[in-house]
C-alpha cells in the first residue's frame, strides 16, 4: 500500500483482496474537513479509480467520535474565501464560484470512482458528512450514529451536493425538506426506515467488519459486470429510460465481448468459483 | 393581519413570529374548491411569497370533517367550461387547456412559494387535496385522514398536478399506480409508511399545534438558508446532479456574501439565539 | 379468446369482465426466457395493448416453481449472438446493439402496454423477472418469492431494464445499488419494505386471486380515466412538473370532451355502478 | 377597438380581418422601456392572445426614430431596483431577482401569445429590441434598421431573453457571440443573411405593409392549424424529436376531430376560399 | 436485388457498390402518400438499415412530375381514420393517436436507418414530402423544386415530424415559422439560402447523378466511421455537449477496436485505396 | 508573460492589454497534435481562465503552413492506446474509454475558458483543428484556409467534440452530415458561408491583426458583461428558455450589483471610457 502512503488526512489499507479501505484521519478534529482535507480526498478516490488492484473501496472516519463533523468551521473562518477576496460583490462572488466549484468536484469524487464505494457512517456525522455519503453506493451506519443535514445552522443552503443528490437517493420529499430544512438530527432508524442507510451495526468494529465483507463479495464478481452496473445506475438514476437502454446497448455491445461473460457463465454452470482478470 | 383580511375562502393568521397559517375556510362545503376558491388560493400564496412578515407557512382545512373534499363537483357541474364553450371539439379543447392551465398554476402557489409551506391533512383529503398537499414541502396529518387520488371515479386523469409531482415526492411507483389507478382510500399509517406524510397526530388540535412548532423552528433559522434550501431541493428534484450543482455554486456565490452567514455562524460559536433581518 | 390461442409461450385467459391473464407458459424450463420467448411476449403485450375487449392485464408464471428463472441460458449459449456473429469486434457489437435493442423492444412492451398491468409475482422470479416486473405497473408477490438482480453472476451488467428502471420505481438507491451490485437474494418482505411490490399474499393461489380483484376493480372504473392515468404517470415520473402539467393539459383537453367523463360523474352522484364503452 | 383603448403606452389597431396591430406608441422617448411600459406590453399580448377576433398580431414601433432603443436608462436610473431595495447582498439579490423575473415574463408575453406574432424592426432596434423580437415568430426590418445587443455596453448580460433565445433561432453561434458580446451595431443586411429577419423593406411604411399582408395571409388559414403549427415549433424546438411525436399524437388526436380540418380539405378540393369559425 | 422486389410502390436498384436506390414510385398520382405506400416505406428502409450489402441509400421519386405531392388525400377521405372510428372524442382520439403514431414510425425509418441516406427532391415535393426529407441525412434537389410544409392548407399542423425536426436542421426559426404558418411555396434557391439542401442541380437526371457520385464516396469509406458519425451527430443534435461526449467515449471504446482503424490508417499513410469489410 | 514561459508547445504573448495570443507553436509537425502537446493546451487555457490579466484570448498555429493537422498520427501509432494496453476487449475499451475522455477534456479547456476566445483559422485547418474551432467563442479565417472534418478517413467517428458541438453552432445539418460523412475539403468561403467563421481575411497577418482588434474591443467592456455573457449563451445553447430566464436571474440578482454596471452606465451617459477592475 504504499502507493497511498503520502496522504496526510487519509490512511489507506487493503482487509481483504481487491478491497480499498479509505479512513478520515483526523480524529483529533473530529475528522473535520478544511480545504487541504477535500482536495486530499479528491485525490484519493481518483487514485482508487484507476488503480486496477482494487475493485471496491469503503470509507469511513477514524477514532470513536465522528465520521465527521463537517466542515472545518475554524480552517474556513480564518482562511475564508470571504475575507481572502478582493473586490466588488461579482469579483467575490466568482471566486467564490470557483471555490465551491472545487469543493464541489473534491467531493465528487466517490461518485466518479469507477469502483463501488461503501459508507460506514458512525457517530457524529453531520454537515458535510451527509454530502460525502450522498456520492458513495452503500451506506451503513452504527446504532448511534448522529445524522444530521446541518447546513442552515450556518445561515447555508447546503451547497456541496446534498440538496442536489438526497432527493433522487431517498423516497420521501417530505422527509428530505424536513430534515434539510430544519437541521435537526436524525438517528440510524431513521436513516433506515427512509432508505437513506441500508444496514445499521451495533458499534463500529462490527460495522466496518460488515463493510469487509460486503466488499469482498462484491471483490469476488466480475468487476466488468459489477462497475457497468454502477455505471448504468448513474446514468440511469439521471436520464429517460429510452436514453437509457440505448446507452445500455452500446455498454454491453462490448461488455458481452469481454472473458468475464464467459468466465463467470461457465462457473455458475459448473459451480465454481470465478476468477476475473484486473479492470 | 389586516392586510390578508379581505378573502372570502381563506383565513389567515399569524400564530407564532414569522408564521402564517392559512386556513381553507369553507367548511359547510367540506372545504370543496370552486373556481372562485382556487382563484384566491393562488392569491393568498402569492402574498405571502411576497411578504417579508412571514417565513413559513401553514396550510390547513376549517371544521372538523375535511382538509378538503376536493373539486366543488356542484358548482363545476352549472358552471363549468364544458357547458359555457361554444364551437367544435378543437374551440371546446382550447378553452379547456386553458382552464386547466389557470387551475394548476393557481394550486402550484404553494410550491412557488419561496416560503416553506408545511401541510395538515385531516378527516376528508381526497381529489384535489391530493394535487394541494403534493405542492407543499411537509405533509403532517391527524390519524383519521382519509387519503384518496379520486379522480379516476369521476371519469378523469388527475389533472391538477398529482400525476406530475407524486412519482417524484414518494419511493413506491407500484404503490402510487395503485392509489392513483385504483382512486381507493388509503389511510394515515399508509400514507406515513409510504413517505407521503411525515407525521401522524392523533387530532387536528394536536397536529395543527405540531405544525405551529415546527414552523416555529424553521422560522427562527436564517431565511436566507432555509428559503435557499428550498429553491435548490425543488431544482435538484427536476434536474441532472451536474445542472443542481452548477446552479448552487451562482446561488450561493450570492448567499455566502450575505450576512446571515456570519449572523449564524458567530451565533452558533457562541451558543447564542441568533437575529436574522427580514427577507 | 380464441385470438390469443396461438402462442406457444403463453396462455392468455380471461378471470374476469375485461381483464386478460397472462400466463408464462413454460414451467419445465422453470419459464425461462429464449428469443422466441421474448418474441412472443412482446406480441401478447401488444395485442392486449389494442384490444378492445381488455381493460387490465394480469401477468404471472405458470407452475409451482417460479414465475420465470429469468435468460434460458442454455439457449443463449448454444445460439447465442456471440457465437453466431462474425467479423471483428465492432462488428459483433453492431450485431449485440441490435440483439439488445430487440430484447428490450420485446420485454418494454408492457410498459408501453396501454392498460394497467399487474404483475404477480412468486417463487425464483430472478434475473429477466426483475426487468420484466419494473415494466409493469402494480406488483405483488407471493411470501416465499426469491428475488435477485442476477446479472452480475453471469458477468454482465443487467440490460435489460432493470437498471433503467430500478432506481425510478423505489426509494433507497442505496438499496437498488446493493441488491443490484451483489446480485443477492432478496425476499418478499425486503420487496415490500422497499416499495418494490406492494402486496404480499401467503401463496400463489391467493396471491393470483388477489391479482383478479385488483383488476376487476380497474375495469370497473373509465378505461378512459384508468388508461389516461397510466399514461400520465409514466410521462410524469420521466419529464419536469412544468412539461407535465403542459402534457395534462393537452391530454384532458380531449379527456373532459368524452363520454366517461358524464356518465362517471352522473354515477357518482346517483350512488350507481357506472357502465363504460370499449376503449 | 375600444377593449385596446386603455393602453397608455400602446396603441392597438385592426388594419386588416382578424389582425391586430401593436405600436409601442412613445416615440418622443424613442419608444424607451421604463416598468410601466413592459408591464402594459406584457398585458396587450395576454388580451391578444386570449381574444377570438384575433388570428395574427403585428408589433411594430410609433414614429420614425425607432422600433425601440430599448430599457428606459433614465426610469431606470432614478427608480431602480438596486437604489430602492435595502438589506445585504441577499436581499438586495432576491430584489434583483423577482425584478428580472417579472420584467422577463412581460417580454415573454409574444411568445406566450397563441397567435403568430410579426415583428417589423425599423430605425434604432437595440437592447431590449432585440429580446423583444426574439419572442415573436416572424422577423421584418427596414433597410436603415440598426441592429445591437447593447447590454454589454452598460455593464451587463443581457437578462430578458435575447441570450436564452438568439442561438437557438438563428444558425451561427460564432456570430451571436460576436454581437452579444461586442455589443457591436449590425445591419439589415447582415441580419438576414443570418437569419435574424426574413425580409427587408426600403422603409417603414413598406414594411408595415408588408407585414399586413402576411399577416392578413396567415388569417384566412385555419386558426387551428396555424395556432398549432406555432404550438408545435415552440415544443420542438426545445425537446427531442421523440417527445415532440409524442406531444404532436396528443395534440392533434382533437385537433383532427375539428370542423377546420374538413373545412380547409374541402375547400382545397373545389378550390374555393374557406371559412374557418372563431378561435 | 430480388430481396427487394416484391415492394409495390418502391423500386430499389443499385446503381453502384454499396449503394441503395430507393425510388418512391407510384408517378401516375404523382407518389402521393396512402397508408399503404408509408407501411412499405417503413419497411424498405429497416431492410436497408440491416442489409450488411448496402452502405448508404438514395431516395428519390419516380416520374418527373414529383418527388411527392404528399399525403394521398383522397384515400385518406374515403378510408378515413375519422371516418372509419366510432366512439366519442375520447374514443376517436386515442384511434388518431395511434393512427399518427404508426404514420411517424414509418417515415421515421429513414432516420432510424443506420446508413446515410441522401434525399433528392424534384418537381411537387409539398406537404409529407418535408417530413420524409427532414429525416434523410444530406438533401439534394433540382432547380425546379416546388417545395411547400402544405399541411395548413389542409388545416392542419404537420404531424409526420416537420415540426419536431425543421427547427433542428436549418437555422433561422424566423424563416420555419413563415413557410410553416404559410404554407406558401419556396424554391431550390431559398432552400439551398436556408441550408434545407445542400445542393441544386438543372434537373433530375444530374441531380441522381450527384446522389450517386456522392453515395459512392460514403460507400469507398470505413462504414464504422460513417455510420457512428451519422450515429453521434444525430445523438449530438439533441443531447447536451456532456452528454454527447460520454456517449461518444463508449461508442468509440469499441470502434477503436475494429479492424477499420488500422486499414483505414494505413491505407491513408501508403496513399492506397482501402478496403472495408462489410457492417 | 513569464508565467507562461514554461510550455513546450505554446507560445503565449500579449500583444493589447487584457489580451492572452496563444499559438500552437510545432509548426515543423504542422501544428499536430500527441498526447504530451494537448494536454498542454488544457493546461494553458485553464491558466488563463483564471488569470485576471487577460480578459480575452487568441488561438492561433505558429508558422505559415498550418492552424494545425490534427492528431498526430505517427505519435499516436507508435505510442497508441491500443497496442499499448493489455487484456480482452472490455479492458482495452475502459482504457479507451479514459483516453478519449482526457483527450475531450483537454480539448474542451477554451469552452470552459471564462473569458472569450477568438480562433485564428488558416492553411492546413484538419481534424482534430474542427474539434478545438468548435470549442472557441469566435472563429475567424484566412482566404486559403483548407477545413476538413477529416477523422472518418483515418476510420473513426470524430470523438473530440466536433460530433457533438457542430450540429449546434452553425444551420444546416445537411451540411453538417455532408462534411462530417464525406470528410472531404471545405473553403473559408463555405465556412463562412454556413456561419462556421465570421470573418475571412486575406493572409494571416491580417487575420491575427483583425482578431487583435476585436479581442481588444472586447477588453475594453466590461469583464463582468462580457464573461456573463459567454456563460448566459453557452447556458443557454444547452437548455430551454424557461430554464435560461431562471438561471439569468440568479446569475445577474448578483451581477447588478457590481461596480461595473454602475461604471458602464455612467460613462455611456458621460460619453467617456469606462475604466473596470479586473477580474
Amino acid at each position: 500500500m504504499s502507493a497511498y502512503s503520502s496522504y496526510q488526512y487519509f490512511r489507506v489499507t487493503s482487509p481483504a483482496e481487491h478491497v480499498a479501505h479509505v479512513e478520515i484521519n483526523n480524529p483529533r478534529r473530529l475528522n473535520a474537513f478544511s480545504q487541504a482535507v477535500w482536495l486530499e480526498y479528491g485525490k484519493v478516490f481518483e487514485q482508487i479509480s484507476a488503480d486496477p488492484a482494487f475493485r471496491v473501496a469503503i470509507l469511513s472516519g477514524a477514532g470513536d467520535r465522528a465520521f465527521t463533523s463537517g466542515l472545518d468551521v475554524k480552517s474556513a473562518s480564518t482562511d475564508s474565501p470571504l475575507t481572502s477576496s478582493d473586490g466588488d460583490e461579482v469579483r467575490k462572488a466568482k471566486y467564490l464560484r470557483s471555490h465551491i466549484e472545487e469543493f464541489q468536484t473534491s467531493i465528487s469524487a466517490a461518485e466518479k470512482c469507477e469502483k463501488p464505494v461503501i459508507c460506514v457512517l458512525h457517530d457524529v456525522s453531520i454537515g458535510l458528512a451527509i454530502d460525502i455519503a450522498c456520492c458513495t453506493d452503500i451506506r451503513l451506519c452504527t446504532a448511534n450514529t448522529r445524522f444530521a443535514v446541518k447546513e442552515v445552522d450556518i445561515g447555508l443552503a447546503a451547497d456541496i451536493g446534498t440538496l442536489a443528490r438526497l432527493p433522487k437517493i431517498v423516497g420521501s420529499l417530505s422527509w428530505v425538506k424536513d430534515v434539510c430544512m430544519t437541521a435537526r438530527d436524525f438517528s440510524a432508524t431513521e436513516a433506515l426506515a427512509q432508505g437513506f442507510v441500508s444496514q445499521i451495526h451495533p458499534d463500529k468494529a462490527t460495522a466496518v467488519a460488515a463493510a469487509i465483507n460486503l466488499a469482498s463479495l462484491l471483490a469476488s464478481k466480475s468487476p466488468v459486470a459489477v462497475q457497468g452496473t454502477k455505471e448504468l445506475l448513474n446514468y440511469g438514476k439521471e436520464h429517460t429510460v429510452a436514453d437509457s437502454l440505448r446507452y445500455t446497448q452500446v455498454w454491453n455491445s462490448v461488455a458481452l465481448q469481454g472473458e468475464d461473460f464467459m468466465t463467470a457463465m461457465m462457473s455458475s454452470m459448473q459451480k465454481k468459483k470465478p476468477n476475473f482478470s484486473k479492470l
